[in-house]
């Protein structure tokens, strides 16, 4: 399964993933995908090993994905319920960690509201030796691996469904709507959108997504191109035009209380993806979102239920296929 | 294992279900029954089917009952915590199913405290063309189908274990006593009672049984000897005469500060189960409870632990072969 | 695995181990072991057997090593989770025990805040005649045998990896550091050394270890020579001078609250194991914390990371080992 060697132990950032990094996972997650279709959803890859999912922010969506994506690789799972953890008696999450380490776990999928506790974590693996790999799971306003390359999978299985690869997506205009800002899925879907060679629009309201947010991917790596095919607008309008695909993210209804925003309603007008203005996109434009969804604030209500134009519940969907693929190549799939 | 066609994709209501389908259920679960009796107590019948438990209500007893149930059908399960979920994020019930459905979900037991909400998810499920099965485990004061199926597998199991059947029933006398108007149980009961062609003797409180209850069966639909099978009374006594089975229900505490009833302990005084009261009964009466129980309240507590006289643990294993059965029906068994 | 024969159903306190039941353990955790270091760290030996986890007591740590260890032994797990339960519904203890029981349990792991609830909940299940194990992970201040025997798994191993045996210890000094009054880690760990053959030095302050804790042990079945390995010190200087083990325990916060303890850093400053103190004890001394550990308080950070004398990520590993030992010995292992 996959042609291509995997040298990675840890996914933490989308930020140096290589085009044939993006490749392979999207064809070992189609592979998975058609496992997924049997009535024998199980292959026993994983045999034997212990993914720990250590969910510091609590989470029934994902943390179920990567459980149902590891239970499919026969894996045994471990969850951390941190309500009721050492945490609360005062142990350090390195410490957590580590334990978790010493009892065998093989891999660790975390998410924590702060970023960069992931990384910290696979920084102090490496430093011990051991062999676990470290999976970003969300990270604050950091980064989610995971959603974006599921939103990647998706996108270009829509375009060839046998076939998923980066570069269908060279020339397309995809844009990301919303409260950019303060989304960990929006970073994480730039860097793998301008790996593609798409054109990334980013549409939300200035207190949302300040103009300095186009120059977010300039770093000394970064491909020089990037910054040309990188776009920031204060209006849904120019993102919509000629939009391809159009990502929704979701709304923190606390983004109120925090002044950010005035209401939901005024968001919904200003910025909701309703059919009128899917008028401005490609007639066979699709609209995503990572979910879950506030009908009628982000996108309406309509527009989320009509499979012509809503790939959401494929989104869910291709997570379980593209976490199989990334459980596995961390996993030294074999 | 059966011989009978299953047709029924939802077990949400037993208004409607027929004698065969009984029959099925009570024979499918005898064969698992045996199998529980066995060291190795795991069949391979649905391996890499995926079971999830929504359990938007918390229940520890019902849910593992489930759980194990699947597991023991080789099964992986799906467990839902309604604190930590998109619920809380605004999420709408029907979108949190379906992205249950979008993991590959293929049977989903939904526990929920509005009565209707697992008639919902079934019909939406239907709407999409998805295959997967709803069960309800408890809606509201609705109904509560698999403890009525397990009530019935341990009572016919009790008049034949190697062949129970509904037919074992007609004729006997059935009393549940307790809080009848609010029990999701006590529903369910009636309609699998009724449809043996047993009587069904009703009592409680009037507060907690008006009379008008007499005539709950009553619809188009149902057959005409329903009402003259179902009996209320606002007296325990007229109730337990002669009564073959004691059905006694969970009276929730929660009733006396709805001022419904004055006290616990004149409850037990008027309708609480007593070693006295069973003497009205046939000399081989046999009590049930759904649990979990008041000791001293709905039942003494001499009387519970009796194995003579109590079915309670019965139920309790009895629970796992009927559930393990409906997953497997359900699950188009082979 | 083991040639010795194991006739005891439950584990509930070490008091009446004998010397040939803790060789039996370490030496069939030893096999265990070698499992856990292979690729595939499975056996089918509880195949189709339910091991409940019923922590009334919220952990993750513990809880989460007895459910690796019965999954590497092939057994489905069910978890109690005592917010959502029936306790809050009013069931005893008994009764919920029980209910776990009809439902097929074959062992039951149980953690409660009061001393004794696993003795009557086995008890219990001794009086109806049930084959189910009862495993005491921790009740109240009274014991936690799986605690002491991976501490016993752990120093043996130390000293000799291939055939761990109590022999080993014989003569050895041994300090206990801490809360002993309060703690049932300590508790279970002088019963499991003083078998040993090993001197035991207790020390903590006076509030925390009061002097007649040195007669703990004089019981009329305890062997004469208890008494005289068995030591409590007001200071722990006495205690670590030529240890060859010491082992600290866990300072709870609330000892503050209670006004058992000044501060936490008066503590470290009179009890905490520091570089400097371990001068005092023998040259290869190793450190033993049960964790999660205050860092600074008990213990200080640097040793606590430092491999050359710190065991307690391996007591965490030897966990998953004696667990998995425990369980196999208790379900008839074969």
């Amino acid at each position: 399964m996959g042609t291509t060697t995997w040298t990675r132990r840890h996914i933490l950032s989308l930020a140096d993933f290589r085009p044939e990094e993006y490749n392979t996972i999207l064809q070992t997650a189609a592979s998975f995908s058609e496992v997924l279709s049997r009535r024998t959803k199980k292959v026993p890859t994983l045999q034997g090993q212990v993914v720990a999912n250590l969910f510091f922010e609590p989470s029934t969506r994902t943390r179920n994905s990567f459980e149902i994506a590891a239970k499919r690789l026969s894996a045994d799972t471990l969850n951390f319920a941190p309500g009721t953890s050492s945490l609360t008696k005062g142990e350090t999450i390195l410490d957590t960690a580590k334990t978790y380490l010493a009892m065998g776990t093989d891999m660790m999928v975390i998410r924590h509201r702060e970023a960069g506790v992931p990384n910290a974590i696979a920084a102090e693996m490496e430093r011990l030796g051991a062999k676990v790999g470290v999976l970003n799971a969300g990270d604050g306003q950091h980064e989610h691996p995971s959603q974006a390359l599921l939103d990647l999978f998706t996108i270009c299985s829509r375009l060839d469904a046998s076939h998923p690869r980066i570069e269908l997506l060279a020339g397309k205009k995809v844009a990301i709507v919303g409260d950019i800002i303060h989304s960990r899925v929006a970073r994480s879907n730039i860097w793998s959108l301008l790996a593609t060679g798409a054109q990334v629009h980013l549409a939300g309201p200035p207190t949302l997504l300040p103009k300095w947010f186009a120059s977010f991917t300039q770093t000394a790596d970064t491909p020089a191109d990037y910054a040309s095919r990188l776009f920031v607008h204060w209006d849904v309008v120019p993102a919509l035009q000629e939009a391809d695909f159009v990502m929704t993210l979701r709304l923190q209804k606390e983004r109120m209380t925090q002044h950010l925003l005035p209401s939901l309603r005024e968001y919904h007008q200003r910025f909701g993806i309703t059919r009128d203005r899917l008028h401005l996109c490609q007639p066979d434009v699709q609209i995503l979102h990572p979910g879950p969804v506030n009908r009628g604030v982000e996108i309406s209500s309509d527009l989320m239920d009509d499979p012509k134009l809503s790939l959401i519940a494929q989104q869910v969907t291709s997570g379980v296929a593209v976490r199989m693929a990334l459980l596995y190549l961390m996993g030294g799939g074999k």
